[in-house]
C-alpha cells in the first residue's frame, strides 16, 4: 500500500492540458481562460470627462486670465464635438464624453456658476482636471488578461470592455461516471428492502458541476464482469472515468479485473487512506485517466476532494489550492495506522468534529463545511491540536 | 445623503420570499432547497455488511463454543437470502448486503481461514461486528435536511440516497439588466473612438450568475426619457431590475425620472460611498426592486456585492456573510470623507492594496480578490491596520 502523498504525485502525473474552445462570453463565467487577451485600443479610448460640467483650455484661465467664459456648445457621451472652441468659450460636457481637442480641464457643474449668459468657475484651475487621459488606464496592445486564469465577473466586465464576444477558454474533459453494484437502483425508482439508491453518482456529479464541468455519461452496471466490460469498451477514450463500488476483496469486486480487461494500465491500488483504502487508479492508451473508487458514499466524496479535483485543477492549469490547520473543538482517538479523514464544520476559524456514523452513513457528512485530516503518523489528536482542512468547496 | 449601513437597511426591508419551484436533483447544485427533507426508511435500510467475509450468529462462538463453520450460501448486495442458517452454519457475504435475520457477526475475509470445508474465524467475536444496523445513522420519518440550506454536492448525495428525484427550491427572481448611455455599443459591434462598449451589464450579469441566478432580459436603452420610459414600462413586474449609469446631475441623466415615471418610489437617492455615491433606490408597486447603478464599471461591481447581492440573500432566506476583516500592506490616504471601497488582494490573510486609476478604470479590478472598505470616519490607513474584506466570490 502506498501513502496518501504518493499516490497524489502519481494522479497528478497523468495530468495532460484539455482541449480549448470558443464560447460566448455570457458563457464564460468560472471557465480557464486559453488566450492572453490584449487591449484592442487605448483605455479610455478618448480624454474621458469625469464629471458633469464645463470643460475648456485651462491655460485660458492661467496664462490669458479669463475669468468668464461662453458656452459653446454641449456634448453628451458617445457623440463627437466637431466645432471648434475658440479662446474664453467652455462646452457643457457630460459625463463619458470625449473631451474635444485642445481642452484639458473641466469643472463640474456644482463649482460653475452662470453670470448671464456667462459661466464663471471656482475651484483649482489646472490641466487634466476631471478628464482621464487617453490611455492612463491600458495601453493598446498590452496584455490585460493572461491564459489560465479562471474568469470572475469581474473579468467577464472587462472581457466584455474591450469587445470580446466570444473568447478561447479551456474546454470541459469528457467525463464519465459508472456505478457498479445490483444493489443499486436509479434515484425515483421503487426500492426493495435489500437495495440502496445510486447517490454516489449525484454526489460525483454535482462535484464536477462545481468545477465547472458537465458529466457526459452516467450509468448504473450491474456487477457482472460482461457487463462492466462492454461499457468500459465504449468510453475508453475519456478523459476521466470515475467508478464507485466494485474495488474491495468481495466476490463481486470485478471492478480492477474488468478495467486490466479493457487495456487500462493499473498505476495503483489501495492506499494508506481512510475511508478510500480500496482507492484503484489507472491510464488509457488514449490520455484517459481511470478511478476506482469505493462504494460507501463518504470514500467517493473523500476520494474526489483528494484526487479528482487536484487532477482536474492541475489539467486546467490551476494551482492547487493551499490547505491551511485550524484547531480542532474536540479530542479524536486515532484509529487506525492510516491517513484519517472526517466530516467537520469549520466556524470561527476552528474545527467542529461532527458526529459520523462511518463512511457508508448516508447522512454522515451533513452540515459540514469539509473534512479534517488526522495524519497517520500522528496519535490521538488533542483539543486545540491544528489539523489541516479540505474544504468541500474551492473558489 | 444617508450612510451606506443606513442605505443597506434600507434595502433589506425590501427583501421579500422568491416563488418555490421543482427542479430535478442534477440541476439542483447550488439551489436554496425549500422544502424540508425526511428520511424515506430507516438509514441504513438493513443490517448492512461493512465487509466482506462471513456472517453467523456471534453465540455460536461465544455460548455454544463452535470454533469451525460450515457454509451454508453466499450472499450479494442487492439480493435477499431466503434460506435458514442454522448453528454452525455461516454464509458468505459481501459488503452491503443485507444480513439475513438472526445473524449478527461478519468476521473479514481477512480473518477467515478456510479449513477443508470448514471456516475458522480469529479476533473477537460479538454481537454487531462489521454491521451497520438498521437505522443506526437515521430513523425513518426524522428531518434531514431543512428548507433554507444551500445546496453543495454533499447534500445532492444525500438526497439521492433518500430517492428524491425531484426537489423543491427557491426560484430564481425575475431579474433585468438594462444599460443607460447613447455611448454604449453592444460588445461584438464596431465602436467608434467616442463610443464605449457595454461591460456593465455583462459583469453584472455573471455576478447574477454566480449567485445562481439567469437574467431574463438585458439590453441598452439610449439616453433619451421616452425610450427609458418604454423599457421600463414592460419591465415594471420583475423582481429586481439594474440600471446602470445616468443616475448622477448630467443634462442626459433621465433614470431618476424615468423610474418615478413609471410609478417606482424612490427609497433613496445618493449615498456617502466611493465608488458609488449616485445610488438611487426604489420599489415598484408589485414588489420590486429597482437599484440605479452609476456606470463606471468599479462602481457598478461594489455596488452589486454592497447592496444587490445582500439582497438576494436576504431574499433566498441565507444569513448575510459575516465580514473578516485583515492588515493592509500598505498605507493609504483618506480621500473624502465617504465610505471608500478599492481593489485588493487578499494573500495569506494580509491585504494587498492594488494600483487603481479610479473607478472608470475598466482593468482596475483585474487581479483582485476583493474589495476592502477604508470607513468614512477614519483618518489615513497605516501599514498593519485592519480593514473589513469583501470577497468578489462567496460560498
Amino acid at each position: 500500500m502506498i501513502s496518501v502523498q504518493k499516490a497524489l504525485q502519481l494522479v497528478l502525473n497523468e495530468a495532460k492540458s484539455f482541449w480549448n474552445e470558443n464560447v460566448l462570453l455570457e458563457n464564460a463565467l468560472g471557465k480557464i481562460l486559453a488566450e492572453d487577451i490584449k487591449a484592442d485600443r487605448n483605455y479610455p479610448p478618448f480624454n474621458r470627462a469625469t464629471m458633469d460640467g464645463y470643460a475648456f483650455l485651462s491655460t485660458d484661465v492661467t496664462e490669458k486670465g479669463i475669468s468668464e467664459f461662453s458656452v459653446a456648445g454641449e456634448l453628451f457621451a458617445g457623440y463627437q464635438f466637431d466645432k471648434k472652441v475658440n479662446t474664453g468659450e467652455c462646452i457643457k460636457i457630460m459625463t463619458g464624453s470625449a473631451a474635444p481637442a485642445g481642452l484639458d480641464c473641466i469643472v463640474q457643474v456644482e463649482l460653475s456658476t452662470e453670470i448671464g449668459n456667462k459661466i464663471k468657475f471656482s475651484g483649482e484651475i489646472k490641466p487634466w482636471k476631471n478628464i482621464a487621459r487617453e490611455g492612463e488606464d491600458c495601453k493598446k496592445d498590452n496584455i490585460i488578461l493572461k491564459e489560465g486564469i479562471k474568469l470572475s465577473p469581474v473579468e467577464i466586465g472587462a472581457l466584455a470592455a474591450l469587445g470580446k464576444k466570444t473568447i478561447r477558454v479551456k474546454s470541459s474533459p469528457k467525463v464519465a461516471i459508472l456505478s457498479t453494484g445490483d444493489e443499486l437502483v436509479p434515484v425515483g425508482e421503487e426500492v426493495t428492502p435489500y437495495q440502496i439508491r445510486d447517490s454516489n453518482a449525484y454526489a460525483l456529479q454535482a462535484f464536477f458541476q462545481s468545477s465547472g464541468i458537465q458529466v457526459t455519461r452516467r450509468e448504473i452496471v450491474s456487477d457482472s464482469p460482461d457487463s462492466l466490460k462492454k461499457v468500459l469498451g465504449e468510453i475508453v477514450d475519456f478523459d476521466i472515468v470515475v467508478l464507485s463500488g466494485g474495488v474491495s476483496m468481495g466476490a463481486a469486486d470485478y471492478v480492477p479485473a474488468a478495467l486490466l480487461s479493457v487495456g487500462i494500465e493499473k498505476v495503483f491500488h489501495k492506499i494508506k487512506l481512510k475511508p478510500g483504502k480500496p482507492l484503484w487508479f489507472g491510464k488509457g492508451s488514449s490520455g484517459g485517466v481511470f478511478f476506482g473508487l469505493p462504494g460507501n458514499p463518504l470514500s467517493c466524496q473523500v476520494c474526489f476532494k483528494l484526487f479528482i479535483e487536484p487532477y482536474v485543477r492541475k489539467c486546467f492549469g490551476l494551482d492547487n489550492q493551499n490547505l491551511q490547520s485550524y484547531p480542532v473543538l474536540q479530542e479524536r482517538v486515532k484509529k487506525v495506522q492510516l491517513d484519517e479523514y472526517f466530516p467537520v464544520k469549520l466556524d470561527n476559524s476552528q474545527l467542529e468534529i461532527l458526529q459520523f456514523n462511518g463512511s457508508g452513513d448516508v447522512t454522515s457528512a451533513l452540515g459540514s463545511t469539509g473534512i479534517a485530516l488526522h495524519p497517520i503518523g500522528k496519535g490521538d489528536v488533542m483539543i486545540g491540536d491544528e489539523l489541516i482542512y479540505v474544504p468541500w468547496q474551492f473558489l
